[in-house]
């Protein structure tokens, strides 16, 4: 038979890719022969070119930002408010989720957040007068990202919110994330309703002291030990975080108990983390950027440390190329639209929450997960397929996050560009779905590929930066 | 080649089984061949027949079997002590795991167990002492199974111990179990040094009346919703159940803070829970008997409703047999060793905790908890192999118990004598390990498969009843 015929013989590999693979290949004696082939996305002959005499600098410098991935252990170690905590806060300033954008550009539930925040803040008295300061120059808009912040969906922090402080106790960086507000109508999906202030206020004056003192009295939580578990009990923790919140809260029932005294206050804030299992989702992101920004700033590596969405762009960061943002439009996710919704309702794909799949979680440990996909439509086996595929486009596979039904194989972690560009394989993102107009909220949850410009981009910026790296050296 | 040449033609099957299997054959239309065989057990001839010819009888009977199983809904409901609520409870009554037993005949463990319930009852200053009480005829011995109760490894309850109480609220029945005591020394291992007694009075005294107050304020349980979740999240609810114990104090905290008003004491009861991730397996367990107990005394079913071990003999009950045992030798399990010990030192199986796999759960499931057989060296796809075996011989699947790296396939459910005998596939079974000396303790985890004597014996049961139905009929 021809299959078999052909394993009979010699291989002979022909390499369409970039140079790096032909390297490769022949380190281990495999006869290869390189032929000129251009990558399916649009990319110049000149990044190319660069890339390829890189491409053993860059295998190298992608080691060491995965093993400083690997090795970041992310603490929860207390929670304060955002104008004390957070690097640049400011009275005025408004942090959001995605690469920067300007209010005239932000997408309707993003709108809907900040004219939420402007009020809990205390700042406006109605959305009408709300929506004129946040069009006026009054205030700052920064993302999250460059404030070591990460926030789900709108992804909103204003001054005084309170918000969960994290260390990654190896490096010593810290990372911020506000605290969840459930399931129904809620700020981040871009609600704004009297509702949704008053649980904002319930969450600042009642949930916030308690675990507060509760986290104080235990010293500090140790995540990277929840996610791993979690991981061994169906979440992926980006869109089901069930195992992980019950873990955290076993953890935090009895110093709740212990340090808030009233014993109804206690009562209602358990009750409040149990009546919410994406509770543990505003942890898992944090823990996922203080992780990776202590992988940050290795030159010349292609690894994506962010990848996140303002719900008008994509964009992303490499390690390789410091702060710099490379952005393309964001697409529509596939989705469960709840009743009474379509995708024509749906905003295009927003949040920092992409934060878990750049750290190897989320869709890219959807195989942890299959609950998930099953949810969309899809069997099983899909969850499997999505995780198998993102081997393909990592550097490496995570040392204590492990896949149960992939015979406990540690997750695909360590997005590369070069990888994504070369294959044509776009990172596999589990999202929540919001109302593309201010003030409705969420209307269903799914998955999505992230859109191939921001990948093609950040590659010739990567290059870019080499090119500069030897301009240097040789100056 | 010749496996395709083979499934070019028409297929003519030869059955070498039992007739109930050609009958099946015959009605989808396949050519079938009867051909006489003889099992791999020993079954003689006559009770060949008659199973034979009473095959669609014994199919009905099953499917009424399946059906009541799986619409069973176990709730914890309630907790008190044993003297007050298990039937034919005496003071002077001691159940034990397994099929029934007399002291003389009784192995290590179970024999420790009973001196320490001896010396907690106050019936006995010293282990000298209570090891006389044990062996005169003061104490009476029954099997917990007897009184709609099951107990984990030696299953020990006397009088006062605090049980759970349990209804099947769709039947009307109702189950009991004691309280886990977490690992390390334990009565349930067959320890009965001071610590174990001390343990077991804080638990009477402290962790029992705050249980019971919040179960109170709760008013019941859904057990059936924490197992169905829980197989979703890792577990198999006989020898992992951290999502199940997670799930169960995510809902019974709040209540215990509710109505424990000491602090320090609802503190302690919550620690208790949190430290032990096998808190739930005697809630997992009642909540199979609770189920399986409603499927009982279905005539001419070949349903096996209760399989069970007393660390000598294992022991079965069949649906269609009544109360009548059919027992056989023990065997010794396959398991990870504690440090120090080795299967020389391990005692034959015990407990009453595969009460879970006889309701379809715990080895059955183990495809939902591939941690379990990594545990004993085993790799995630055996996991899914000793489940897909499972099927082979079970009459149904469950409608709410799920496998997800099966595609959400139900849990193979109810095990049928006949088709463990004509196949030869012995049900599989998680289980922890006992030293078999008394007053030791766990030396290990493992998995194992049911011995075939009490099948063989229990189609041999089955075939006389129903031979005594048909006098009957004729008389």
């Amino acid at each position: 038979m021809a299959i078999n015929d052909l394993f009979d013989k010699d291989l002979k590999v022909i390499n369409i890719g970039l140079g790096s693979f032909k390297d490769s290949l022949e380190e281990v004696n495999a006869g290869v022969v390189q032929v000129d082939w251009k990558p399916p996305a649009e990319i110049d002959e000149k990044t190319l070119n660069i890339i390829s005499d890189n491409s053993s600098y860059i295998e190298k410098e992608n080691k060491k930002c995965l093993n400083k991935t690997l090795s970041g252990t992310p603490f929860l170690i207390d929670l304060d408010r955002a104008i004390n905590v957070i690097p640049g806060m400011k009275k005025n300033m408004i942090l959001h989720a995605g690469p920067p954008i300007t209010w005239d550009r932000m997408c309707g539930p993003m709108r809907g957040a900040i004219i939420g925040a402007l009020i809990y803040e205390g700042m406006a008295e109605n959305p009408e007068e709300a929506e004129k300061i946040a069009a006026s120059n009054e205030i700052e808009y920064s993302p999250c990202h460059e404030h070591s912040t990460v926030g789900p969906m709108a992804g909103i922090v204003s001054s005084s919110m309170p918000v969960f402080v994290l260390k990654n106790e190896e490096y010593g960086n810290h990372a911020y994330c506000t605290l969840n507000e459930g399931l129904g109508k809620v700020l981040r999906y871009g609600a704004f309703s009297k509702e949704v202030i008053e649980k904002l206020r319930w969450m600042e004056a009642v949930l916030y002291p308690a675990l507060k003192k509760a986290v104080r009295e235990l010293g500090k939580i140790d995540l990277k030990n929840i996610i791993a578990q979690a991981l061994h009990m169906g979440d992926e923790v980006h869109n089901r975080n069930r195992a992980a919140t019950s873990l955290f809260y076993r953890q935090i029932a009895p110093a709740i108990i212990k340090t808030t005294k009233d014993t109804e206050i206690a009562v209602k804030v358990l009750e409040f983390i149990n009546g919410n299992d994406h509770f543990f989702l505003n942890l898992s992101m944090p823990a996922c950027k203080v992780t990776l920004d202590a992988a940050r700033n290795i030159k010349g590596s292609s690894v994506v440390v962010a990848m996140t969405r303002n719900g008008t762009d994509f964009g992303i960061q490499l390690s390789g190329t410091g702060d710099q943002w490379f952005v393309g439009p964001a697409p529509i996710p596939d989705a469960l639209f709840f009743p009474g919704y379509t995708k024509n309702d749906a905003n295009r794909d927003i949040g920092d929450s992409s934060i878990t799949e750049t750290n190897g979680l989320g869709g890219f440990a959807i195989a942890a997960s299959p609950a998930i996909v099953q949810f969309v439509g899809g069997a099983a086996q899909d969850a499997l397929n999505y995780t198998q595929e993102m081997y393909e486009i990592t550097v490496g596979e995570n040392n204590i996050y492990q896949i149960p039904s992939l015979n406990f194989r540690g997750t695909p972690t360590g997005i590369d560009v070069i990888k994504v560009v070369e294959k044509g394989i776009l990172p596999f993102i589990d999202t929540g779905v919001a109302h593309k107009n201010a003030g409705i909220g969420q209307v269903g949850a799914g998955v999505l590929s992230a859109p191939m410009e921001p990948f093609t981009k950040a590659l010739k910026g990567l290059a870019e930066s080499l090119e500069n790296k030897d301009t240097n050296k040789k100056m």
